[in-house]
């Protein structure tokens, strides 16, 4: 493990499973600082907007503007999130893996956004048996 | 004025000004009954990823499958609502209005959304007055 901002999303993605939700952790990074983190809230707060990446752009609070920011994930954004980095014109987004949900990984580059996919077992792992143990919450409404 | 779903969004961006917010509504309707309805509450909650479709997709709850529903809004979903949209497979947007704000309606489309712009002078003149009065707070990020 390289990446030690990565190690804070997945640390999320696990506060996520102890409290009976989706394990997903985000956090936004600029110039070394953390500017929020957050994970799925979905189960947690009844609220199927609160992906883990949403929930760390709220926690950041009125950025204003995300120049030189850096949006880490666990799993690969779903356009929703992916929609929040293009409008917000997030330049980067680092991920734990892809393997487990596709996500809309082309269409963050195609609007000039650099992605990159750690493909981490660790990451990979965490999703795997969690979507074994509760395929029904998983698939909900986008599988994320 | 023909569609009254577009009444109940106005009437909520109608809300979100007297909280000193930005006037944009949102209902979300499944055969003519209302699922949720909301505001862009970015002022209110200091949370800027309350836009009014993301209000009102949350105010609905977890509805699991979006199969038949409408999204209005009063004004052009951007990048991070369309892209609620396309995640959610959300089939028709109706909107009041993109004069003032773009939006992402080629991103929707281009996903198969149908997306219909109702171009009303009620929705671009409430819009116009704010952006108006408020130049700062609607430049804050994103324009919306």
């Amino acid at each position: 493990m390289t990446d030690p901002f990565m190690l804070d999303a997945i640390a999320e993605a696990r506060v996520g499973l102890s409290e009976g939700g989706i394990p997903i952790g985000s956090v936004l990074v600029r110039d070394g600082v953390i500017l929020g983190r957050g994970h799925n809230r979905r189960v947690q707060e009844g609220n199927p907007m609160k992906h883990a990446e949403i929930d760390c752009l709220i926690n950041a609070g009125r950025v204003g503007n995300y120049r030189g920011t850096v949006l880490y994930s666990t799993l690969m954004p779903c356009y929703l999130c992916a929609g929040a980095v293009v409008q917000f014109r997030i330049p980067k987004v680092i991920v734990g893996e892809a393997r487990t949900f596709p996500g809309a990984p082309a269409f963050m580059r195609g609007q000039g956004v650099e992605v990159i996919d750690l493909n981490l077992d660790a990451c990979a792992g965490m999703m795997e048996e969690f979507i074994g143990k509760y395929p029904a919450l998983w698939n909900e409404d986008i599988g994320t």
